[in-house]
């Protein structure tokens, strides 16, 4: 695959999301080779992937080019290909564009969609991990909202118009809240023959309350500001299945929907190759020590969604969400540039920086250490925030306009359907 | 397909191009139902669309939700489906979502590409005529240049950095422009390991001349910016076939080529349902009088590029540009509504305001009534210009900021390969 063989020690990144960006980030004056294996030729910022699903955001607002990012590291070589397996036995990675040894190998794939075994919810739901799943529902929400505008049977009126939303985390609480401010927004002007109100949007939570990893605080204050915006949240209820048109859940209700988005959870993404103890089956996370090392492996480390790390303050290790895994990817990089001065390792301490989620309008949710805000002041705080992690000025000017286009205008610019979904159903 | 049956006559439009939304933008106070069929639910600025195919711009810029356009309007009707075929007879046109019937009936369908029945040409080449299309090209030319960083093969590598455009009317030219700029300001920053001198940007024209319908100091100097930035620039030559890797030609040159767009010929783009003396079978276009009226139709018009109307000035009618579409929507709205008060048509004139092409930075030619403007003036005039024809103000303001932090970095900033492009070769 054309990486020269140099003096250097190779490491080998798998995944260019958080985790990995922050720790090739402070490689660049160190003395290895990085070679960064991702599918995607864009590094995503996940936290605003909802904007893209509900026409707020352009793809490229929130996605960056991985090779853009670390245009002035020297010996540094982005691949585009997905890595098939590890030997670690040999030290090399198998990729879909040849094999390659390493030195150190950096495990950074973060986690995918779990369905949890249920093959309707798999075939019929809409995920939204990725660029191109949001855009799919991007395209489905327009395409429907479409159809009910032509259709004279009610009944199918309302199914095209009714938006199920199953997980109440972070995901599902800001897309519930955006679908409920475009029909606010868009629906009345756009479409003035469909009644606002026929538009539904169902947020169905397993758990006993919405954004469970925040505070109970944040949890009430999110319930109620979806609940005035007309978002109908459904707690302690689980979605049993979903054959394309009815959402049916354990308690025997029922929902009528061409649009249902499964949010519910996810799983860490293993890479093959690496199995035994190290791997803990039921999270799929690769078990570490306070140093990000794979349990058996010391050259292999797993950072971020991937990586189980049990601490006191964490036994069941740390949140899946950007902060551990940017702090995890700065520490492994100067642990592993420690090393090759001669230095002991230390070990990785995660500084929890709060957390924070948007329901609309002038209405977010904020636990910072023991403050908690909700309002306008955590939704200012949200977007601050959120313009500072995004990666690149460009990328945060041309995000920081849209909101403010869209918030004058009470709109979102970009309800286009570029590529029309098709859903193939399995019942 | 739900639409309310009113006393008012009903004008159909099939198509909302430029042509279209001219015509019902004028139509806002008059006294009749307007409904618009098109099978996407956004208008498409067509001059800007090269620039989503080499990463300067998202869709988002070039893109306008039709039915935000047209807001304001009382009884106006969007419907996104295709019309199958018109029933001139019974005033009817019968589409995918269900038949209506109509009072008038404007036919704006545009164009689409002219593969002139060459099916190798057809199955393998790249068309750039939708925004699909356009993100198509933007992946293949990003996944070709990631596998060109990765082979080993200088053949292969050759062939995966050759880019090939046929036809040089303000498409291709542009393209080409861009291409090579590409190379310049991106491809020596993200693949240091590429000699920029291996990626060729080459433009085939059979005719003798570049923008073959702008003024021969146009062409000249058109020419001769392309050749300053490194295109290869290849008169009086006609492609024969493109089998998915090789370009070869009439006169026998060939070219390894990964990337081959076809730019090089539209046709009209009528729908099905009238035929005989009123559709010029070579053109695919209708023959109207000057009044827009299809030749014995008296109820159905043509405007834009689908329409072909003789003048004495243009004996074999007007070029298939923005500018005659958008004055013959205009005048037909103003008929339909000088009709309404009992008073004659108005014979359609049109108003040539120039014709201009950019290729590159700081470069591009005009020419306006009897001035020819080439070089930095003429681009400074084409952004203006371009920007001010660019449907919404805030389409505008993103398009202007992409421009200018791309002039100030030497950057296109959205090279995303969102969308894999898969090639399916048929030799």
């Amino acid at each position: 695959m054309n990486i020269p063989n140099t003096s250097k020690p190779r490491i080998v990144v798998i995944g260019g999301g958080f985790a990995g960006i922050s720790f090739i980030r402070k490689l660049r004056k160190s003395k290895y080779q990085v070679v960064l294996f991702d599918k995607r030729n864009y590094h995503t910022f996940q936290p605003l992937l909802y904007q893209v699903s509900t026409a707020g955001l352009e793809p490229d607002s929130i996605a960056y080019p991985l090779r853009k990012i670390f245009r002035k590291h020297k010996d540094f070589h982005f691949r585009l290909a997905e890595v098939e397996t590890i030997d670690p036995q040999n030290q090399i990675v198998k990729t879909t564009i040849g094999s390659l040894t390493y030195d150190y190998l950096v495990i950074a794939t973060g986690t995918h969609t779990n369905y949890f075994g249920n093959k309707s919810i798999e075939a019929n739901s809409m995920p939204m991990k990725t660029v191109p799943q949001a855009l799919n529902i991007r395209s489905l929400m327009l395409q429907n909202i479409e159809k009910a505008d032509i259709t004279e049977d009610p009944d199918e009126r309302k199914s095209l118009l009714n938006f199920v939303i199953a997980g109440a985390g972070p995901t599902g609480v800001e897309l519930a809240g955006a679908l409920a401010e475009f029909r606010k927004g868009i629906l009345k002007n756009d479409y003035p023959h469909i009644e606002p109100h026929h538009m539904q949007v169902h947020l169905v939570e397993g758990g006993e309350r919405v954004l469970s990893p925040m505070s109970e605080h944040a949890s009430a204050k999110a319930k109620k500001f979806l609940e005035n915006m007309g978002v109908v949240v459904h707690l302690n209820t689980l979605v049993k299945s979903y054959d394309g048109k009815t959402v049916t859940t354990a308690d025997g209700k029922t929902f009528e929907s061409a649009t249902f988005i499964w949010a519910a959870g996810v799983t860490g993404a293993p890479v093959n190759g690496i199995n035994g103890s190290a791997l803990l089956e039921k999270a799929n996370r690769y078990k570490v020590n306070e140093f990000n090392q794979v349990e058996g492996h010391p050259k292999i480390f797993a950072l971020g969604d991937v990586a189980l790390m049990k601490t006191d303050a964490f036994p069941k290790g740390h949140p899946q969400v950007a902060q551990p895994a940017i702090q995890q990817g700065r520490r492994l990089a100067s642990n592993l540039m420690r090393e090759t001065n001669g230095k002991a390792m230390r070990p990785f301490r995660y500084t929890d920086k709060g957390t924070m989620a948007t329901i609309g309008r002038n209405k977010a949710v904020a636990d910072i250490k023991n403050l908690k805000f909700a309002g306008l002041f955590a939704w200012v705080l949200w977007m601050v925030v959120h313009l500072f992690f995004l990666v690149g000025f460009r990328n945060r000017v041309v995000t920081f306009f849209n909101w403010t286009y869209n918030y004058i205008n009470y709109d979102k610019a970009a309800r286009l359907i570029i590529r029309p979904f098709k859903r193939v159903t399995v019942s």
